[in-house]
């Protein structure tokens, strides 16, 4: 089984620091909640985000849920051979029931991890989707994957295909991808630096190449 | 070059008919918009879509959305390998110019999608996308493709691998895929039936299949 780690994503509730700012305030009213119950997203806080660290690359939920609409709806997933979890810039951890069927919708999605980030777990009963604090490493000491690669652009240039031959060589490889649109990682890891292209790619591509050639060195 | 159809997709503005419907007029009024010039979306005209024609499949601007997002991210298309059309159930055909970067943000998405509807060119300047009166058999007669690959449940069950080695067996083959959430294409085409899966998949993983398998033949 192969374990998806979308890491340090830029996935969080609003800042304290910015939650007075009016694109915040407007905002949350808008969507009947107060500031601090509201994700941070670049499409609606650019002019707060200014005032925050980071602020260029922060506030970005869209980034995971491209990464888990594709992960989560992907042959390797119906196959039963893939685990997804998701890290935050934070130091959160979510982890998805593999049969979890994700809103599509992104303004219902935003809901649900508003509700997470409140409740811990969603939904009460069934639990898909629970939070739990915890750093990158601590999330692979417990993973305890056989190998681990980290998606990067200064890392080893394999192809795909390479890549996915590689993965399949181990019982139950970690595959580390950046949830944040550019820059570096934010969190200590250890593994292979492995790069797929010649030039960045999004996170959601790297997903989708990494999950496609790893079943196709699998299954087919 | 493989040339991407998304065909009989759910992208349309309101029908007259549920115009005057309370979920279509406040919707469009919270959005500053006149019923007539909002897209489709059932998430929010839920109810009134029961009183549509196949109103259990319309308004699913996000499928067309998760699709464009991966296709223009891919690695074939920094390659530029690939064309991508969308066909809407109105027999719309919407060209994307390969270098165009969409919003990733949904309701961004939604936005550009009704001036497209409006103008038929968006952005003014640069056209990167073109909207034209045309049928499926109408795009694949001024494409003319040498091949034509129908993803169908019911088709032939290939591997993806062995798709891919189809496909680049062909100079310049189409691939049409279904931009609904289920049951079949109300266009007429002609082609060859392909099925990837034992199971039914959603249309965005379908391409990411599709583009990353022909990927793999055409360039490693």
């Amino acid at each position: 089984v192969l374990h998806l780690i979308i890491a340090d994503s830029e996935l969080e509730l609003v800042p304290e620091k910015i939650r007075d700012h009016p694109s915040v305030v407007n905002y949350a009213k808008k969507r009947g909640k107060k500031p601090d119950e509201v994700l941070l997203d670049s499409t609606y806080h650019h002019s707060a985000l200014k005032m925050l660290e980071d602020g260029d690359r922060r506030g970005r939920p869209d980034i995971v849920h491209f990464c888990l609409i594709n992960a989560l709806e992907s042959i390797l997933n119906k196959e039963g051979e893939l685990r997804v979890y998701v890290h935050t810039r934070n130091n959160e951890v979510i982890y998805i029931k593999p049969e979890t069927r994700l809103p599509r919708n992104y303004n219902r999605f935003v809901g649900l991890m508003e509700s997470l980030f409140k409740d811990k777990v969603v939904p009460k009963g069934l639990e898909l989707l629970r939070m739990e604090k915890k750093t990158l490493l601590e999330l692979l000491g417990e993973i305890k994957p056989d190998g681990v690669f980290i998606m990067h652009e200064t890392g080893n240039l394999l192809t795909p295909k390479e890549l996915g031959e590689r993965l399949v060589s181990y019982t139950s490889p970690a595959v580390v991808v950046g949830g944040f649109p550019h820059g570096d990682f934010l969190s200590e890891v250890e593994g292979e630096k492995v790069s797929i292209y010649r030039e960045p790619l999004m996170a959601w591509t790297v997903v989708n190449e990494v999950l496609i050639n790893y079943e196709g060195s699998l299954l087919w």
